[in-house]
């Protein structure tokens, strides 16, 4: 198991490893906030999950789309979005044996942008919060693609 | 390649590539279903998807959403937002050197609990059989994400 | 950082890197493609998005859908739902010691369907320009996923 304790003894993976496991929390439980929303609101997308609120029509006009969930879903689907190329770039970066300060600011500006996108997608805030939020993941994310690409192209 | 040898040495790893493997090839068939149910009620997203079906309002008729093939929709995007934190957190878990036996009852629980969501979700069997299934998949993810971040917290 | 360093020295896993990090940045692209036909359409999801355009019902007619945006969206998805496996599989299978010309030969013909998969999408290009390239980066993940499990089960 020498190349485990390799592994966990790079402080740049096990920086990466934490980040990533706080921020695909943070999507988790957008699952959560969903649910939440669905159970308040009264507003669900399947028959079988409204079926204690009667028979018939009783249960069918649950059977809607709500502004307030609809909104929570589109933040889980951008997290989605981002998240996923943060995961795969970030966990091939963090093996390229990058410097340490600089890969802790990429992680760090990261999950604080991502964390900061879901809160000015649900509060809501006015924009350009959310939109600059947005850019701040999606630049870091780039700037560590590029910075692959640059040392370690293998085509 | 030692590096590599120690990898397929170690137990952890190569139960979790198993199962990793497994639950991302039954999401890819999710596409497959979607693709059949389209097919067989004809009810297509995109024009050129449906122009073998004549021109104008012959065609126009098939774009439209069909309840069963929205329900498929909706299990594979559970899928993706349930999987997607699964093989993040269950790869770094992995590599945390954890107890066989304790990380193959993880993985084995996930598989199966999700298994078992498409299941309930497609045929559709009634409530709390999705919720439940859901809900373990939820806890075994957010049991390792815990355990990643008590033992090898680095920020 | 022994361990590392034989992760540089492996091909497959330089390879895998690459083509990953590649086919990632253009899932990124997905997003700006999607901002920018919803600033021209002037088409949004959110009512802060167009609070730029007036109070009211003058903001309001701009919370619409538009066919082209969707399309996007749609485009965007179906990447997720594919990128996803090929991520998680595709790491699995470069750590299992494969063949490197078969490996480049799986990276390069996944990289390639998708890219023409997205063309095809947004040109939109006839059927079936965009079910081909769907099938071959399909059959490419449930090929190196074949291959995982038929060497190294462990269940």
């Amino acid at each position: 198991m020498a190349g485990l304790t390799q592994l966990a003894e790079n402080d740049v993976f096990m920086a990466f490893a934490s980040y990533a496991t706080i921020i695909l929390s943070k999507m988790m439980l957008m699952s959560t906030v969903t649910a939440m929303h669905r159970v308040t609101k009264k507003a669900f997308a399947n028959p079988e999950d409204c079926a204690s609120f009667g028979k018939g029509e009783a249960a069918k006009k649950h059977l809607r789309t709500d502004d307030r969930v609809e909104r929570v879903r589109r933040a889980h689907l951008n997290d989605l979005e981002n998240i996923v190329p943060f995961l795969g770039i970030g966990l091939l970066y963090s093996l390229s044996d990058p410097d340490l300060s600089t890969a802790l600011l990429h992680f760090r500006l990261f999950v604080a942008a991502r964390i900061y996108h879901t809160v000015a997608y649900l509060t809501p805030l006015p924009q350009p919060n959310r939109g600059l939020a947005f850019f701040v993941g999606y630049g870091v994310t780039f700037s560590m693609a590029y910075q692959l690409l640059k040392n370690r192209l293998y085509l």
